[in-house]
């Protein structure tokens, strides 16, 4: 192979003290070999929620989890008082999300919090393409449609395939497109019932059900 | 006119401490002659986020401000510790909604605050349809599309012609259809630049920019 | 009632030579007491298909029969040569329309068919909305969307109650809001499994399987 | 690099006589060095229109010319009397899809086309990818999304690398990742005034006017 390498660099650690959806701290050394997509949002953003956030979770149901691991970050720079970890569990509950989400940790100094000030993110919803090395090769913010990050995610996976990713799962992808006359056989998650992930899954039960 | 009127009630009054997009509380005594469109929901809810709120707003912006009140009510019964009123204030100011949105009062025994008992509403979303007398006409939990929803406005207000409108707003409904070879003549609210209301609007500033 | 009447006419009769979806030709004087709500479009124009026709097949499902009738209305003024009977029967029967549709007649000096020309109707998608009288009361070229298209058939029928409709169907029409916790009363055809209408149901069946 | 290759058979040629969009006829041979990606529709088919023909007009938009290839191609095995070239060449007129669009050879003997046949295809629409040495990887019948189409893709280009791209398009891939704030700097088609493509654009000028 005679492609130069791009020159990149490590991505910073996550700075985060409570998880959601998870059953231990994350930290990205641990996710070495994958490809890993930190999704920054905040929860009383519209764009997150009409786009980002359903997003996520599509790319966390489509991919097998050796391949690409999503961690949703939720990095408050305003609204501070009531978006706080209480109301995330709630939002996150009500919405399904299945990814695990960390709570970007306050800076003493001011705003934005610590992980979205070291990786320079400009606004929410933010996202951060780690290779399989943990170095940053996309850096996002605003919109991004479906074609274009899998197109990206898809790069990612297959130059992991040489770089550092063994025989292991990479060597079952491209072999196993040849039958995909149903959907990729790289999914791995069990859908909720219903192709357009959560937007979908939502619709099936829209309604809050007073229960007293 | 030969066709029997239906025997309907007067809608229970609003039990409103707080109002938000109001200069001044509301009370349905004081909107009689409009058709009045409630609208019950919770903020954390996915179906109010994803339909009944944008219905409402379109509604809010497709008719005559004399024809039409819509009023939003916040029916919180559960997640009360993360949807107060300072919660609902940023969640209003972030999507941007333009219709009066009154919090419904806590009941001091229980999870169903006052207004949602009164109305016996099933959960969120909830709307009910007054008509131009204030009586109940319409109660429906959940999704109901425009097509069916803009049906029974145009019913009322068509009906309210005779029983109170004298010949005021009324009276010029029907004939104006006539030259709608445009956007209808009777939607006064000016849009905010796109005719697919909140959802578009939202989307053409998704993202939230750090300020610092 | 004190409200003035407007002034309107009387709808030109189609010309029609062939109809699908139709036992027998159609014509307007038989349908007077009903709303009656034509749509002109073209097989091969995009905003006919992504917007007019699914909206003309709502509102052919939304209501009684005894209330609206739509009438599809082929009115081709371009591609003549491709969009003959023939192939309006096939791609009628692939989009699965259920409402009667015209051919609109030729016309022998020019492009612009008898009826598009005698209703002056400036291009597809286009509506015409006629009251219980058969008076045009709405004329529109291009998109409108349900929430204004469902008000004005709404008043139309309200309207109707006193006009010409009897005790019959409107008799049955507001009164029966009262219990509209789910679907309104007055849809009446049969769906074909799904609230979205032809595109939803087109979704269901997307795939065009070989039979040979 | 050590994972073993899938082992994989040469596409079929394409039995075409007759091309839209393009100024001279197209063979795989002629394409090899790049990613192909055939996408087999009818015109009257209602899931091509939905999903099938905007994707494909989605991946022609996003990705360099020297990447990937995409080909439309007409496989008619019902409606034959209305579908033929003179139709197809109005319906891509009229939604305006920009990639070149080949008709399948009909065959002498039946309702199935040749290229169809040859390529098994079990109907309409149909996707099939082949990598940079004209290898089928991917064949899929029916709607597959943009995240799996586009990872599908991202591994062939970025394998492709190594195979037979040289140092050319290819080595400038991954790199420019780097800088993608904005939209992937690998798209490069000039859009049609709208991020969302055929739809959207359709959407600009849904009406068709009449000329006379």
């Amino acid at each position: 192979m005679s492609r130069p390498k791009p020159h990149t660099v490590e991505a910073p650690p996550l700075q985060v003290d409570e998880w959601l959806n998870a059953s231990a701290p994350i930290d990205l050394a641990g996710l070495r070999g994958k490809v890993v997509l930190l999704y920054a949002f905040q929860m009383l953003c519209p764009g997150c929620l009409a786009h980002g956030l359903p997003q996520a979770e599509r790319v966390h149901r489509m991919f097998r989890e050796d391949d690409v691991a999503v961690i949703g970050l939720h990095t408050v720079f305003e609204h501070h008082d009531v978006t706080g970890p209480a109301a995330l569990r709630a939002f996150t509950q009500e919405y399904r999300w299945s990814f695990p989400i960390g709570v970007d940790r306050p800076a003493p100094d001011g705003n934005i919090p610590m992980t979205m000030r070291d990786y320079a993110l400009g606004g929410t919803p933010s996202l951060v393409l780690l290779d399989r090395r943990g170095h940053i090769r996309l850096h996002h913010l605003g919109s991004i449609d479906d074609l274009a990050l899998g197109s990206a995610i898809g790069r990612l996976l297959e130059e992991g395939a040489e770089i550092g990713g063994g025989a292991g799962p990479a060597a079952s992808g491209p072999a196993r497109m040849r039958d995909a006359a149903r959907m990729p056989a790289w999914r791995r998650r069990p859908s909720r019932g219903s192709a357009a992930g959560p937007r979908r899954s939502a619709g099936t039960a829209p309604v809050r059900f007073r229960k007293g």
